[in-house]
């Protein structure tokens, strides 16, 4: 049986752990505590407890951490304390499953993924849509060689701004809207180009954020990895309002060979032979996956080394932007 | 009544001068020559005598400039000798309708631009995807403020390669990717954001090129312009043969009151309001606005100083992408 904790839930995606484990008796909810000073975290706890009555809440995550020994925190403070509580999970060998990105600087990233290895636990952060429908069918699609070889990934993340919490306002606590956003495609990107990078230059703007303060609304990544194959990325927060769905999501992938295209949720192959991509027949389940594996199963798919390298290529893009210029691998 | 010479006809657009002025009695074609030594005119001669007996081929085309004294000559040789020829019309004070990229190299456009306005003709670039429907639509609705300030653009250029002739596999004649296949989208970015651009990182590859030489297949282009104003453009050469189009080009706008995007040729907007664009009742052809202009009449709306502005955005990010680095403005 694992015993799993909830320390925040800032992110809005923590719900999603409780109900992949839901009526599953391998797992039981000890104890939830705030992420930080600012929240509260009262109405998640009363979310959780109406399925883990036996579930405590604490005032401070590293006492609940100390007392309940539990062994999965699933973690969503405010996006800036991420690594540094990740960082006292991984100290006490509690396995982690994060709300992205795992860190907001590259300091902070450095000591987190050495802390994960020496205290030998695992972690996964909240990719969820690396394993959401035509997304991961691309990703397969290319690891089959539908396309060829790989040359060039565009992706696109486009969301609505809506009135955001305070802690949106400000970089040091908000982490900045390329690792926040921008994570998720390049987990996508990741995935797809499968070399090491080379560089990166990125560019950013505030304006239009409708009072956000730090938050930047609009945002462009440019990498170059190995063997000269190249990434775009653009991100913003200007969806309009009216606009029928919350995001505007794309992802293309160029090959010697062929194009594939995620867009409006569905996978568009053009591609020479009309042969479907072939999925792997379970459905992958990012918590599922993790817990597997925690469990002493199955070794998941994804790795805490993908998550870490995604967070690098997120964090690099932002020093770009910030120094206006160019960062190198 | 006009006359009008042609020079070379590598770029495949000549002919589009030839159809805009057919039966009009106002010009008349006097002589045709081959823009460089390589070129065979024959055919294009055949072509062009049908519609013009009086029509002459010569083997030198400044001997044709200087006996003929056209007021037109329609510019098309290898395109790294465009500003050469351009050059040279120019410094005889004839008014040139030039394929694109009206040069090749920053220096050479330096010394066309001085050229141009030191013998005060008028010079337009077959920039023809400017007033092609949907652009052109998103290019207005953005003047009527539809979708407000603009904040970012994301433009995309994809061909098939085929076979391409000889001069194509070389810089020196070809000019580059950037230059050539990027330009289109330059003019489009450069009409809608309409400010000065401050500086622009970019990358390219020749891989998957087929046997191409030195033609980049894969580009990736960058822009920042004043008040954060930003660009993306990415290029490719890797749509595939059997691709139902020769190209995919899309458009996409980003404003702080809307989203524009154009998309498999038709213009789609996320405006608040439901009116739609209103598009100048004259249907715009550049090829007759450019000579109506010559021809003493309206002042066309895409200027000299257009063409040149957008020329040096492809030229820098090629630069840029050449030195692996980024070239402010």
């Amino acid at each position: 049986m694992l015993k799993i904790v909830y320390i925040g839930a800032r992110g809005g995606h923590s719900k999603e752990i409780n109900e992949a484990t839901r009526g599953d008796k391998r797992f039981v909810c000890c104890g939830v505590a705030a992420g930080d000073a600012d929240e509260d975290i009262k109405v998640y706890y009363g979310y959780i407890v109406k399925d883990h009555p036996e579930a405590k809440l604490y005032e401070d995550y590293l006492e609940m951490l100390d007392i309940e020994k539990p062994n999965v925190a699933v973690v969503s403070p405010k996006f800036g304390d991420t690594a540094k509580v990740c960082i006292e999970c991984a100290k006490r060998g509690i396995h982690i499953m994060t709300e992205k990105p795992v860190a907001t600087t590259r300091d902070d990233l450095t000591i987190l993924k050495e802390t994960v290895k020496e205290n030998n636990v695992h972690l996964m952060a909240m990719h969820f849509l690396h394993y959401t429908g035509p997304y991961y069918e691309a990703i397969c699609a290319v690891r089959q060689g539908k396309i060829g070889e790989v040359r060039m990934v565009n992706a696109q993340k486009s969301y609505k701004l809506y009135q955001r919490d305070d802690f949106y306002k400000k970089r040091e606590s908000y982490g900045g809207t390329i690792p926040w956003v921008g994570v998720h495609a390049l987990d996508w990107i990741y995935a797809i180009i499968n070399k090491p990078c080379v560089k990166v230059s990125a560019c950013q703007s505030t304006v239009g954020n409708n009072g956000h303060g730090d938050l930047e609304t609009t945002c462009l990544c440019q990498y170059i990895f190995e063997e000269e194959v190249m990434a775009s990325l653009q991100i913003d927060y200007l969806r309009p309002d009216f606009a029928s769905t919350h995001s505007d999501d794309r992802l293309r992938i160029v090959g010697t060979k062929g194009v594939l295209e995620v867009r409006e949720g569905k996978l568009h192959c053009i591609t020479e032979s009309v042969d479907t991509v072939t999925i792997p027949e379970t459905k992958k389940d990012l918590v599922l996956e993790f817990l597997e594996e925690v469990l002493g199963g199955t070794k998941g798919e994804l790795r805490p080394e993908d998550i870490f390298a995604v967070t690098e290529l997120a964090l690099a893009a932002q020093e770009a932007a910030d120094n206006g210029g160019i960062v190198c691998f």
